[in-house]
C-alpha cells in the first residue's frame, strides 16, 4: 500500500468519549440505541420513543431518508420525518440518531438530529464524510458490509481531517460465503477495532441477523466481547412495520434486553448508568 | 425477499445498444475504453488521448474527480480535469467518460462527459442514481466489491426508473479471502448478467488485477465470455502516473493490446470494428 | 438443492447431552476444554494437564497427529503423544480430546481419546466420518472455514447415520474478506445451530483470532451467545510453544479465564459446575 | 508467516509438462478431459468414452467413489466403477482421470488411473498427499473452494515433496457471497499460478457454474486467460445422470465445445494438437 493510512483515529491511549447532547458514547460507558427501523408515523414514533424510554435505553433511533436497495420499496417519509423525530426527542428528552443519505439535506438532518448516521452503504461516499467533517454534530459512522477495518478507519479519518473528532464507529455485519443469515455479525471486530483506535465501537446486531430471535444472543456477545454500545430496531407492532418488521424487538419486550445486555456490558468492565 | 425486484433492467429479448455520441456499445459491438486514472495534467491526457485513438480502442477515461480510500491520497483536479477532457475529445474525436462522485457536480460533469461513470463505491448511491436517471447521458455502472448481481440490476433500476435507459453494467472485480490479488475478475457475471438483462455488459480489468501484468490475460478472459467491451487503466509512463500506475497499461502497448482482445470478442460472436 | 438434508441432526427438541467420561456436555453445561497445540513433550503435556485442571477446566485438549499446511511444518508426535496423554489423564483425571487425521490411526486414537476431534480442513472427510460413525466416542466436528452451517450439519449427519449419537460441533472461525486476523468468529453460528440441531455446539476462539489477546473477549462473545463451552490452546509457557504459541493463553492466566467465561455462560442461562 | 513456503512448487524457470500415458500436459499443450461425473454404468461410462475421442478431448474423467456432502446421495459404484473404466480405455485408448477420496483404495485407484485426482474438499487431505508423493501416478490437485493459492501450492509441496514431480492444479472455483451461480470461478488464479510455479494449470468450470449454459463462457475465458487444459463434465443423455447432469454438457454438442476452447487456447498461444 503506498497509501497514507490514518494518523487522527489511530492510538490506544485517552479514549474518546462522544458528549451527545449530555449523555456519554464511549470510556466506561454502555450506550443503547433503540427505535423503529423508518419514522413511519407520528404515533409510531411516539409509542417507539416511549418504550425506549421507559426500556432504559438512552438515545431514539429511526430513519426520515432510507437508502433502499429497490427503487420500488418504501424511501422514508423525508422531512416531515424530522419534524416527528423532534417532537418525539421534545416528549421523551431522549437525543435521536437519524440517517443523512444526500449532502443537500445536511442542513435539514442536523438541524434535528443529535447523532448523525453514515449508513453502511455511504461509508465511502467521500462527499458526505467530508461535509461531516465540517459540522460539529456526532457521527455515526457504520462500517460497510465488505471493508476492512482500515477502510472504515480511513473512512472516519474523512470526519477527522475536517475537524469534527466526535466519531462513533458501528460494526453491522459483513458479508461473507454463509447464507444462513442476513450477515455475519463480525465480533472480532470489537476488540480489534479498541486496539486500532480511540474511538467508541457499537454494534447493530439487527441488520446482521435480520431476524428478531438472533438479535438478544447477538448483542450479548458484542457487550461481552467489550462493545461501547448497541443500536437495535425496535418497534411498538413489528408486524405493521413499514420496514425490518421481521428484525425489529417487540417494544414490549425491549425492557428485558436492555437489562440483560447491560450484566454483558458489566461483565466486560462497563459501568452501568444504573449503578451511577 | 418482500422487496420488489427489478423489472425495466430485466429481460433477455432485444438487447440495448447505448449510442455515445455515435459510437455503440453492446450488442454485436466490443468496445474498449482506455486512459489514466485520473486526469492529472493537460500533457498526460493529450498524450493518452492520441495513444488511444492511434491503439484502435473507442472511448476515453480518466478521472477528474477520484474516490480515494484515505483523504490523504490525490484527490484528482476537479472541474479543471472536466475542461482538459473537454480539449482532448476536441483534438481526438473521442468520447469521454468520467466519474460523477457528489451530486452537485452533476451539471459540470454532464457538460463534458459523453458517459457518466459511477464509481463501485457509490453503486447505492441512491440520490446520485436518482439524478442520473432525470438526465439524458448514458450511465456507467460500476459493481460494487460486495454487490451481488441482484443488488446491481437493482441499482440500475434507479436510473432506468428515472428516465434514463442508458445504463452500461461494469464488472470491475469482488472482494473475497483471496489475498494474493486486489480483487477476484468475476467472470461468471458476465455469462449470468447477459441471462438476466439486455444491458450492456463491460469489464474492468485494471482495477480487478491492480497489477499491469495480469490485464491482459483478464482482458482475453473477459472478452471471450462475452463481455461487450473492457476499461482499461493506460498511461504514456505509468511510472510517473499520480495514481493506478502499477496496473496501468504502457501507452506503447496499448495498440497490440486492442487487436488482442478483439480477437478473443470475434472468438465471443463479436463483429470488430475493423471488420467493418 | 436436490440432495437430501439432514435428518438425525436435525431438531430443537430435547437437546443432546454428551457424556465424556462421566461429564456432561451441551443442555445446560459448560465445559471448557483446554491445553496445548500439540503433545511437543512428556513435560510440557503434564505441566498443561496439572494447569487445565488447577483452573477448573473440564478436559484436555492436545495434538499427537497436526494437519499442517506446510509439510516443512511440525508435524507432531504421532503415536509417542497418544501415550503422553493417557499419562497427563491418568495423572490429573482429565479426559483428553485428540485429533484423527488418517483413518489407518483410528485403533490407536479410539484407544487412547475421550474425545476424537475432526479437524477443520477434514469436516469433509468421508472416510473419517464414517469410520468415526461405527464407534462409540464421543466426535469433536470442527466447521471448516469456508463450509456452511447445511454443510456442517450434513457432516454430523454421515457420523449420526453410522450410529454414533456423540457429535459435538465446533465453530472455529470462518474465512472472510478481512485480513486483519486469521478468520473470523462467526458468532451468529450459535444461536442458529441452535435452531436447527439438538447436538451440543462449542467454540475454538484460539484459531480464529490467532492473537493471544482476542482470545478472552471472543471467549466471552461465544458463551454469552449460548455456546455450550469452549475449546482454547494453552500452554505454560507459550513463547516456547513449538505451534501456536502466539495464539496460546498463558497457563498461569487460564484460571481467571475459565472464572470469566463461566459468568458469560451463567448470563446465557448455564449453570455452572461450581454452582452444583 | 513463520511456516516455511512452497519451494519445490516455485519458480518460473522451464515449465512442467506432465506425460500422461504418452500424452503431454502443460507447456505449449492444451488439454481437454471430459467424462460423466459418476461411473454410474457400463453403458455410460463407455457410450462417453467414444463420445470424449470422437469430440477430440484427449482424456477420460469418471468417477468411482464420489465424495458427497449428504450421506443419503449417491456415493459411486465404487471398485466395479475402476474396472469399468479400465475396459472404456482399452476400448478408446483414452487415458483416466480417477479421484482417490481413502487412503485405503490408493493401490486400486493406482491400478487402474492414468492420473490420480484429489478433489477440492481433499485439497489439506495430508495423508493422502503424502502417498500420493509416494506413487509415480500424475496427480491432479483441486483447489479447495477456500483456499489460497498459496495454501495449493504448499498442498502440492506434499505430493513434490516425497518424490513425484508430476502435479497437475486444478482451479474450481472458490466461495464467495454471491449467490447466483454455485462458486465463483478465479479466472485471476491462472495468470497468478502461472507466475508462481512451473506446475501446469488447468480449469474445471463445470463445478465452479452448476449450469450448463455457463460451462462454454467459462471455459472459453480459463483457456484465453492461459490456462492449460480444462476438465468438464460431460454426459451422452445429462437428464438421466446420476449426478450433476444440470452442469453436464449434453455428449453431441462437446465435438463443437472443443473446437471452439483450443481457438481460445490458440489465441493465449498453445499449440493445437490438430496443428501438430
Amino acid at each position: 500500500m503506498t497509501e497514507t493510512r490514518y494518523r487522527l483515529a489511530a492510538g490506544t491511549g485517552e479514549r474518546t468519549v462522544v458528549d451527545v447532547a449530555g449523555r456519554a458514547i464511549g470510556g466506561d460507558h454502555f450506550t443503547t440505541i433503540a427505535g423503529p427501523c423508518a419514522v413511519e408515523s407520528r404515533e409510531v414514533i411516539l409509542e417507539s420513543a416511549r418504550l425506549v424510554r421507559d426500556a432504559g435505553a438512552q438515545l431514539l433511533r429511526g430513519g426520515a431518508y432510507k437508502p433502499r436497495t429497490s427503487p420500488y420499496s418504501y424511501q422514508g417519509p423525508g422531512e416531515a420525518g424530522l419534524r416527528l423525530l423532534a417532537e418525539a426527542r421534545e416528549e421523551t428528552g431522549l437525543p435521536v440518531v437519524t440517517e443523512l443519505m444526500d449532502v443537500r439535506d445536511l442542513d435539514a438532518v442536523a438541524g434535528v438530529a443529535d447523532v448523525i448516521q453514515l449508513g453502511a452503504r455511504n461509508m465511502q461516499n467521500y462527499p458526505l464524510l467530508t461535509e461531516l467533517g465540517r459540522t460539529d454534530k456526532p457521527v455515526l459512522l457504520k462500517r460497510g458490509p465488505a471493508a476492512t477495518l482500515e477502510e472504515l478507519l480511513l473512512a472516519a479519518e474523512y470526519v477527522l481531517k475536517g475537524g469534527n473528532g466526535a466519531v462513533i464507529l458501528c460494526e453491522r455485519g459483513i458479508r461473507t460465503f454463509e447464507t444462513g443469515y442476513r450477515f455475519t455479525l463480525d465480533v472480532t471486530a470489537i476488540p480489534v477495532l479498541k486496539q486500532l483506535t480511540h474511538l467508541p465501537v457499537i454494534v447493530d446486531p439487527s441488520h446482521a441477523a435480520g431476524r428478531r430471535e438472533l438479535v438478544e444472543p447477538l448483542s450479548l456477545a458484542a457487550a461481552a466481547a467489550g462493545a461501547d454500545g448497541l443500536m437495535v430496531e425496535a418497534h411498538p407492532r413489528p408486524d405493521e412495520a413499514v420496514c425490518d418488521g421481521p428484525q425489529s424487538l417487540v417494544g414490549e419486550e425491549l425492557a428485558g434486553f436492555v437489562r440483560n445486555v447491560e450484566r454483558a456490558a458489566e461483565l466486560a468492565g462497563k459501568e452501568l448508568a444504573a449503578a451511577v
